[in-house]
Parts: structure tokens; sequence; C-alpha cells
């Protein structure tokens, strides 16, 4: 096996290899920007190593690495047309580069050359492999209308909001670890191990991005800490928040909710305050800590040996101290 | 075999047992409500069709057309967005009666049920169903993409134009009778004839389609006559005269296609007598004529029966008529 930043480079080239710039270029242009700008390639190294771990060449996996990442990011294109958001890894979006709708045409060519990466592999493994995709693909669009509807709605419960992350986020970290498995053809149990490791580890993640969005160092954290609670955005420490705070908190934090501010400095610094006073943020830490501590018990299941185990644990730790 | 009707109604029923909606219901109730908006349902009707003339029971292509449906109107819905258009069917569209932010995320949904729709197959049909369903669904997009750049450009040729049809409508109407013979496993010599006669008939169709827009009867249409006139649409029509016109006709033309006017009476009247003058109008339906013609050449290549053969040609002549 090999080190993390192998597989990342592997992946990249593997990408970097790839034709799709054709014509119409109006349709293919903004596929290769937006598959351009970088990022960590989480989701498709996890693909790279989950083969290896069941004894697979990496080189075997990269189709289905691929499909991940065009999925992943078809699903940027079209979350930063409904979030209107201007900026995508620092760089303009492809709806505000082109138009939305060269964003909305683009993304739907991607959910489907998403797929054809699969044609690479054998009817059976295909078939598996599609499955798997359209479930997930599916459940991510569930958990992206429940966002939506969730910032209009003021009775999300914590378990409601654990089921967004986990469509939203945590089923592609999983589902990408089980196409590993699945090309390396793995018995069906191992194949759901590391499906549900992978999925532990979402949410932990996920759990741990609200954290650092509020209490993240500025000088390391990616975005602009604070951004959630700029945007009135219910995450887990809002919610934990309402949950265990006194009235007169409640009142505050609900009020402070419900403003869209100029200057918010005043505002994120009495809501972290809360968040800390209430036990939300000593709740989240709980909860991360939780779903990762869930993930490395589900490792000890697996049939593979403690050298393995070893890597995706310290992947785990590595993701969880935002180091890969 | 059954005749068209028999097939629609065994199509709509199926259909109407499909449990779409479930939670969040702003993702699903938007499908349900495009897929019961209706319509000819004519390329399900082909696959079911497709399967019959190669002795298979209609109901083992009903999954396989139930997608190709699915994804006829996931194209309209994000078409519809791009086009702005407030009807479809008679009907508000998707992006009206709700967002378009729910028009775009409840689209993507619809794609990858397609996609779900083939998993009811063994492998082995399942590969060679999502197979031909991605390579033709880029194909629309890539379709749509051509017609939307051909709005800012004067400089299309009738060659890129039938290119155009041919990826943006022709290849699903090809795809859904192709789909029907891989169902039916019969020989890839039949189904890429299959496919052949619905990509001739496809282009006739739209053919027709531009010509009725201009010349057919208000009373039978179902859309506005002279609606491309108006948007100053670069149809088979208008590029034909642009090719056999007088110059001063030729700048007239061009003048009345700059025009956006609210009275359209007269430009209508005007842009179709040029259309007639110069042969266009004669040219198109010799057009139409010669695809119509080489669809049912095809048709005599085929290894059927003269009763299939003879179902297959009514049902063109009937759509070519516009009783389908």
């Amino acid at each position: 096996m090999h080190d993390i930043s192998q597989y990342q480079n592997f992946f990249i080239s593997y990408l970097k290899d790839q034709t799709i710039s054709k014509d119409p270029k109006n349709l293919y242009e903004p596929i290769e920007y937006i598959l351009g700008l970088g990022g960590k390639r989480m989701r498709p190294v996890l693909t790279l190593m989950a083969a290896e771990v069941f004894d697979t060449d990496y080189k075997t996996a990269l189709p289905a690495a691929m499909a991940v990442e065009v999925f992943h990011n078809f699903s940027l294109v079209h979350d930063d047309i409904m979030d209107a958001a201007p900026l995508r890894r620092g760089q303009v979006t492809v709806h505000e580069n082109w138009n939305i709708n060269t964003a909305i045409l683009s993304g739907d060519a991607m959910l489907i050359l998403a797929y054809q990466y699969f044609e690479q592999y054998e009817p059976l493994i295909f078939r598996d492999l599609a499955r798997l995709f359209s479930k997930t693909a599916l459940e991510v669009c569930e958990g992206q209308q429940w966002d939506v509807d969730f910032e209009e709605r003021n009775d999300v419960t914590i378990s409601q909001y654990l089921k967004m992350i986990e469509y939203k986020t945590a089923v592609l970290v999983a589902a990408a670890m089980k196409m590993g498995a699945i090309v390396a053809k793995t018995t069906e149990k191992e194949a759901d191990l590391i499906y549900d490791f992978g999925l532990n580890l979402g949410l932990a993640f996920q759990l741990q991005d609200d954290f650092l969005d509020a209490f993240g160092d500025p000088a390391t954290f990616g975005k602009q800490v604070g951004g959630d609670i700029m945007i009135n955005k219910k995450t887990y420490l809002y919610l934990k928040a309402l949950e265990s705070s006194t009235p007169e908190k409640i009142v505050l934090l609900k009020g402070l909710f419900s403003l869209q501010l100029e200057d918010n400095i005043e505002k994120i610094e009495t809501v972290k305050a809360i968040f800390n006073e209430s036990g939300a943020s000593k709740a989240t830490q709980d909860a991360i800590e939780m779903y990762t501590f869930r993930a490395f018990e589900t490792l000890e299941k697996m049939d593979i040996n403690s050298e393995k185990k070893n890597i995706l644990r310290t992947f785990g730790e590595n993701l969880m101290q935002r180091k890969v």
C-alpha cells in the first residue's frame, strides 16, 4: 500500500490524462474547469485505498474513483447555483464564470459521465457499482433537499439534522470506499463493513466541519470562520444549544438567528459564548468522538491484517486532525 | 402485438403503479407532477413495441420504457428552466410551480431514477441498457447545448442544424427502440437496424415539427403556430430560405429575424411567404419525405415478418400524419 499523498498523486495524474474537452465546448469546458480546481480529492483517494486494503492494485479502481470525483463535482456545480455561491475553492463558481443555464447542463452531463466510467468494468462489477452509485446519488439529492427545507423550518430535530448530513455528505464517503471493495471483489460482509467505516467517518467529518466553522483557527480552516453563524445555519451546535440553554439564552439565540447583519463580529462572539456555556460545544465534540470511535470499532471487525487496519486508522486520524 | 393506443394504456397503467412520492416531498412531488402531465408517451410506447417486434412480451420492457420516459421528462424540466418557459403541456412548468432550485434538484433525481429502472434486468442487459442510455443522454445534452449556442450564432450550417436535432431529439427515439431490442435479446444487427429506423423517423418528426410550427393547422398543431418565427428560431426552413432566397429577400429575412415584436401577425405572414417563394418549404417537405423513406428502407432490411414490418410502418405513417 501507499501513503495518502501518493494516492492523491496517482489520482491527479489519472485525472489529467482524461480527455474531457470536446465539442460543444460550452458544455465540456465548465466540466474541465471545475474538475481542475483542485481540492483534497479525499473521496477518490478512499476508493483507491479501499481497493488496496482488499489486495487489489489501486489502478483497477481508478475509473470508479473518477466516477466518485466527477459526481462530487457535479453536486458542487448544482449546489453552488442553488446557494448562489460566488466562489468555490477560492475561484469563481461555474454559474458565475459562465451562466446558470450552462451550470445546469454541464452538471447534467457530469452526472452521466460519472456513470460512463463504470463501463470500464465487467458486467457484474458494472451493475454493482452503478447500483450503489444510483442509491448514493439519490440520497445526496435527498440530503440536499432536506438541507434546503431546513432553512425554512424552526422545528428541525437533532436526529433529522443527523439524517440530513448523513445523506448529503457521509453516504458518498461510505460509497467511495465500498466501490473500492466492489472493484476488489471482496465479500459482501467486508464491503458493508468498509461502507460503515466510511459512513461514521463521514459523519464525524461533517460534525467537525460544523464545529470548526465556529471554533476553527482562521489560519488553517479553509472557509470563513463564523460563516454558518452569519447565515443562521441550523447546525448541530445550534440545535444542541437550543436543547440545553436557559430560556433567556434560547430567546437570545433565536433572535440572533433571525438577523441578517452587515457586521457580524459581535453576533459571532455572542453565539459562540452561548454554544460554550450551554454545553453544545462539548456535546458536538463528544459526538465527533463517538462517530470516530464507531468508525474505528468497525475497522476491528474487518478481516484484514493489522497493517491495513493501521493505514485506515491513520487516514481517519489525519482526516479528523485535518491533515489530509 | 397490440395497437398503439393499447401500448399507451399499458404504459400509463404501469406508470400509475409506480410509487414515486416519498420524503422529502419537495424533491419527489415535482417528479410526480411532471410525469403526470400526460403527453403521447411516444418514446416508451416505442420501447414496448420494439420488444414485441422481437417476440418478447411488452411487460418485460416496461422498466426500460419507464427509464426512457423519466429521462425525457427530466430533459423537459431542465430545458424549461433554460428556456424560461412558463407552460408545458398547457400546465405551469416545474420551476414556475415550485422554483428554479427545486426544478434543478428534482430533475437531477429523475436522471438517477431513470438509471435505477435498469436494475430490474440481469447484469448483461443492465450493462447494455445503461451504456446505451448514458451515450444517448450525453448526446441529448450536447444537442441542447448546440441549440443554445445556435441562438447566438449567425453562421449555422444546414448540416450543423441536422446534427443538433439528431442529438436533441432523434437519438432518444432511436434509443427507445433499441432498448426494446436489447430487452428482447435480439442480435446486434437487428438492434442497430431498429435504432436507425428510430433515428430517421425522429429526424423526419422534428423537421415536420419545424414545418408545422409555421404551416400547421392551429386547430390541430399542439403549439402556437408561428412560435418559432416569433422567437427568431433558426430552423431548417429558415436556413434553407437563407440558402436559396434572392439577396433582397435574405436582407429582409435577416432583418425580420433580428426583431422582437409585440404584434407578430405581419412578420409571420412575410416570413412564411419567403419560406414558400424561396423553395424552403418544398425543400423541408422533401427532407421529411427522405428521412421517412430512409426509415422505411431500414425496415425492409430487418429480419422480422411482414406483419411486424407493417406495424412499425403504420406507426411511422401515423406519426408523420400526427395521428399518434
